[in-house]
């Protein structure tokens, strides 16, 4: 297998991609292509027409140039559009099943699959003919969940696209790649850009989070979307399970030489594309990650999160639980003690005993760690300190395990029955009386 | 945008194919990586299930080990249990469509395309999660097609294969490269093994086609499947149309200078995937190859095909109408001269009146030209003299043109009504009482 | 010619450099790989040994190792021990001449030339054996420059290592690379840093540098430095010849599209490794950036630097010729204006009259630009506000003008006669009585 | 580091070489850019002067497509204008030894250099400036080795193309490749066409003996040659030490799995530029590779050669000791039996007796391996039963050992006593009365 040859083919999509962002960003008589003044819509059905059989490129090519020109409020108009007019045909919906139902043949499965797919699914399908295709149906939904997501007649849409993405998207297409400091700039901007969960202060900063030989970044990337990360996450080497962001992420820490660390932590993931919204790919993420460290760094056994808990404040103040605290009381030892005695129960409280809908954790970060099958390890008082983790978990995080031998049994075990999964070290904080959740790992 | 970031990128996508298969073929202790002796059935299951979110990549890569080693038999047995076992249900089917014709809301459509997709297109997609997924997909559906093509259960499975197939190597995906002496060994041998219009017998023969400056070979590629061609086309650039295959590839040629060249011809394009069988390449192969050509030399005027006529001999014979041709003739001055003017009559009657089903010309190839926009442009008498070319056609080759500025109106006409869209040249042949077709372009 | 595969060969180079350094770095227990406690004199007599001939890689990574845990006073005692022990022999330099005087035979000449070469050149050539070695040996030159430069004796150790580095920093061995924001930050981070003209700060100054459309930046590299630029200009593509350097880079100025520049500025031009120094890069740096940018906009039509004045003030007071500014003159228009009529025929005279040793120009600047076959095309008053600008030259800058028709004869007047070869617009504020210098071009 | 960045670059160089041919190639109305008529001569002289200093590239470029276009007898010439005109100066080598020899300051010791060196090297020097200068010089030199290598007086240009080209060819400027089936074709043809020692009969035979996992090849590169391997490599991975060539190399033989290899055979190693001829790069690669692949491959515990002994039969004819063979002996089990026994102690005497100028072994291959510290492990009788390995050896090869323990000691005792470090399988088959040599390892 060659990789190199297949480097260069990379060239082409990147350059057709640049080639179309250029022309119609500084060529505007370039842009206006048509032989007569097409709308939006009229390009849709053409394309969709035997004209799209025949040229699908140049008039995906056309309609996407032309897309980048419309105001947001004729943006929107075009998806109302998508959403009345390019629905399935009910009638045709109705003679497909009655077939169907009456003989299941392989023709008639057929027909009735085509029938109910939304002629929008094409349409976006021959969008992607063009060159820049995929990053631009990317934008457009982009557009749509922002400008337009509050409108329920556009969800059908909406659907559409998260339909194709997930397939396009699938996980066998993505390409991870390390983040450090030769890499390009631009994406080491999206980077900083990107951040969500603690914020990077510039080009300083993410320079500590990308360059020691302690600390690492991976991104999974998509072969039409070259420059674009799709989501990162970042990494700390360690010798141990470390409980405060703050201490993590310290300026002025000693790095660890890499041949001494027992343990990764993962103290940030970041989705990058709001288009993607919905599309998954997290999970596969860190999983991806700890089997490039493992085969890398045969010396660590311990894969772990430092995460926050961002649910945590709000549900102790709508329960009226919360703790008295002053400002500046994490400061304060005999404070920050007083209080630790009085909420670390209150957060295995938390984790164990707050359901949202569907039974499951309210906390949106168990949600997804325990869902991916990690185990909640341990809670980490004054974890986070900055004024965010004051505010939203009164300083507390905590570390989600990652063990590869029992991710699927903690799966199986949070989504059948909605356990969660958790070590001793945080079951010792609920009362007594109250049945521990059965420790699958 | 950056491209050499991307190009390492893909060194990811290359390596974890190979590990794949290496292990696979090298280590087949590896292999059994299960915790209890799984089936195909139950793997496939298990990938669908709440396991396979977890572990889906593991999953998935086992599922496709097994495979691997199982013998064509329980190959096709297995896909027998993908046609009957992973069908839609048909009474939710008939829940959703009530639904759904009582209120056309987002969720019931949502909830009608979920009860109609047959759970085997998850299934696929789910194997795609594996490292090599893609390729070993492709795979599968050849030896579904290969070993199971005339077994028409098996329809609904080939069916599912081919729609997402169709989405996954969309045009947008695809990756155009050139193909010359300085590519990998091992693409060149494909180049060689899959060439099916006019053998190349061995690397000298390749390299006639390939390293001389008027000679060009364009190859479209897939990210996922790295280092398989798709599909390609080989061009020669000459001073004018050329009528023989022969002529055209002779050993002893004299190379043109570049600059001088004003036509390009393609005479020969190939798949080179039979699992890919459906999903329609040719047409924007064709397409950007001109594209790209016009860049380069824009002194190229012409973009002609030196085209076989597959059905030509077969149809005359049916007919009782082929001509006394002795053994040799072709070869004889007088002999060619009399068959000459015999059979470029039948041969224009051919193309503008043999209709098959849908009124679309009987010959292939031209089907294939006239449905993307281009036009019958000549009839070359003893075109192609190879022993092929004489059984097949008596040794008729012919020119399609593509001429971009009417390509679409071509197709429009040939696509609507069935026009054969071709040049005064042509239609001489025809009896003056046969209405001659409107030329479109 | 491939030039994938030759990607993937560089690999290998930068690979093995960042090898050595890691290890160097990180693992002090590797770096004592010597059978026996080893100085830098043992090893480098064993290198030049026949020990050198079977373990030459080993050992050079052994003597470089070593050295590069040095501290700064025993590599200067090194540079010492080269300077003495490693001088030609003097008593065989003397029959090699007697020899090769007496019959220039080819023989003769080889002993010759072997005698008279000091055994440190070899010992040079042998450390560049090891991984790393290039990148090594210039860094050892910049500590003998920074650390030794003002002892005499070690001069003929900085002899050898020009004469060297001359060699294998050939122009024809040199990789010119666009900078752009695609480049790796770590790369980007060395432009900040090595920027010596007008002083980049940080990553948004840098940006506006190189990220908009009307600017470029162009390095030269060598294949075994491979991260380290050499040397790297700046340039401003724009309507006209500028004369302000704020103008040129005001944060607030718009973007010019590319199609309508006219003139290519070159605006900084900064050498990257001390350890490099005497090695021309500049000539041919910009003499190939004006071919490259000829080739990409074949509109434009004038290559002109925007040049400071170094030594321009310290001129004019040598000579008690500098006017009285008050601070803050500049700011001043009827004090600006009056210091302008003063100052530009002094300036004229300054450029023409002002000779060092070898009767060229005083300026260095100048001599650079005149000496590469550039015209003093034009006197910008009020050209460089800054503090620097106006401390050295009171505001004024310069443009050289890269008139490539000129060049030669240019270089030719100026390097044989002397001649400032300069534009009208120039010779104008010289005196009437004072003989204009000959206009080459 | 960042290797894609670094990746990039070398395309210019690439590009520039190509555009270099092309240009020469085919426009030859480009390749008279000169404004008089001039030879090349007076290009040399013009390339030395001060022209040469401003238009250095240009005039390089000139010079070289001048000779590119001059016939073989022009070249010579060329020559020997260059071995006459361009000769030190005798008179200023006289002043300056008188200075030195005074006082040997560095001023002195500079002017010495300078006085002593041909004005050809700085002619190189500039040629190579030139894009594709350092391919054309090696290719001039190719020339004057085929075509003026009996002349006498050209052995001077000869000897300041080989001073250059060692220091430009240094080991630490090469890059190490693997060589397989993903090589791009251009390059395996030109493997296939330099193999020197044992003849690749074609595609096939290539494939067999690059693609198999068991077999490797690797070759070093120079960055400015990109796509000219220097010197290359095959190696077999096997169980045990192999005895001859035609079992090695069947066609039918059975890939070894490669996590079963013991050890690795070194069968051919070839040359392939002339122009480089006396720039050592064997040694460097063996040992290179010997690294790489234990690197890889740690289970690989014998580095071994099979090799030919290219002077037996010559030397055993001229000392009248040959025996008595039959044509078709070796096919004979009783003929082949009984020349065995009377052989091999020949054999033995001829690698431990016959020495040729400076005491070294008259066996070139010989010299070389144990030059480089290797060991001489075994003969094996009928080795190479092709017609050239009987008409050179009567069949015999022989193996010699790498063990990097040892390289050194064996080295030094071969290059300072001329002792040929042998097992004691060799030794067994001296004489008892002969003292055999000291086995150093």
């Amino acid at each position: 297998m060659n990789t190199s040859f297949f480097h260069d083919m990379l060239g082409s999509i990147a350059e057709r991609g640049r080639a179309l962002i250029e022309r119609t960003a500084s060529r505007p008589e370039l842009r206006a292509e048509t032989r007569a003044p097409e709308t939006l819509e009229s390009l849709s059905r053409a394309l969709l027409s035997g004209r799209g059989e025949a040229s699908g490129v140049a008039l995906a090519r056309q309609l996407l140039d032309r897309y980048a020109r419309e105001p947001i409020a004729s943006r929107i108009e075009f998806f109302r559009l998508l959403a009345e007019g390019f629905d399935p045909d009910l009638a045709a919906i109705g003679r497909a099943w009655d077939a169907y139902r009456q003989d299941t043949s392989p023709r008639n499965l057929q027909d009735l699959l085509e029938a109910v797919e939304p002629p929008r699914q094409e349409l976006f399908r021959r969008l992607n003919l063009a060159p820049g295709g995929t990053a631009a149906l990317v934008a457009m939904r982009e557009d749509l969940i922002r400008h337009g997501g509050s409108e329920p007649g556009l969800r059908k849409v909406d659907d559409d696209f998260a339909h194709l993405f997930g397939s396009w998207f699938n996980r066998g297409f993505l390409l991870l790649r390390p983040i450090d400091w030769s890499t390009p700039a631009e994406i080491l901007e999206r980077i900083i850009r990107y951040e969500a969960v603690h914020e990077i202060q510039g080009w300083d900063d993410l320079r500590r989070r990308v360059q020691p030989s302690d600390r690492r970044c991976f991104a999974f990337f998509h072969p039409s979307l070259v420059d674009e990360p799709l989501i990162f996450v970042e990494v700390a080497l360690t010798r141990e399970i470390p409980g405060s962001i703050q201490g993590l992420l310290a300026e002025a820490r000693e790095v660890l030489p890499v041949g001494e660390a027992t343990t990764a932590v993962f103290y940030s993931i970041s989705n990058c594309q709001p288009g993607l919204r919905g599309v998954s790919f997290g999970n596969f993420l860190i999983k991806q990650v700890v089997e490039e460290l493992s085969r890398e760094l045969p010396l660590l056994t311990t894969f772990v999160t430092l995460s926050p808990v961002p649910g945590f404040a709000a549900w102790l103040a709508k329960r009226g639980a919360g703790p008295e605290l002053e400002p500046g009381w994490h400061g304060d030892a005999a404070a920050a003690e007083r209080s630790r005695a009085e909420l670390l129960p209150l957060a295995a409280a938390y984790f164990l005993t707050a359901k949202g809908p569907g039974g499951k954790p309210l906390d949106p970060v168990a949600r997804f760690h325990l869902g991916n099958g990690a185990r909640l390890e341990r809670l980490n008082w004054l974890g986070d300190t900055s004024p965010k983790g004051l505010r939203e978990a009164h300083g507390l995080m905590v570390n989600y395990l990652y063990d590869l031998r029992f991710i699927e049994a903690n799966h199986e075990a949070f989504a059948n029955e909605g356990t969660v999964v958790t070590s001793a070290a945080v079951r010792q904080y609920l009362p007594a009386t109250q049945p521990a959740p059965e420790s699958v790992a």
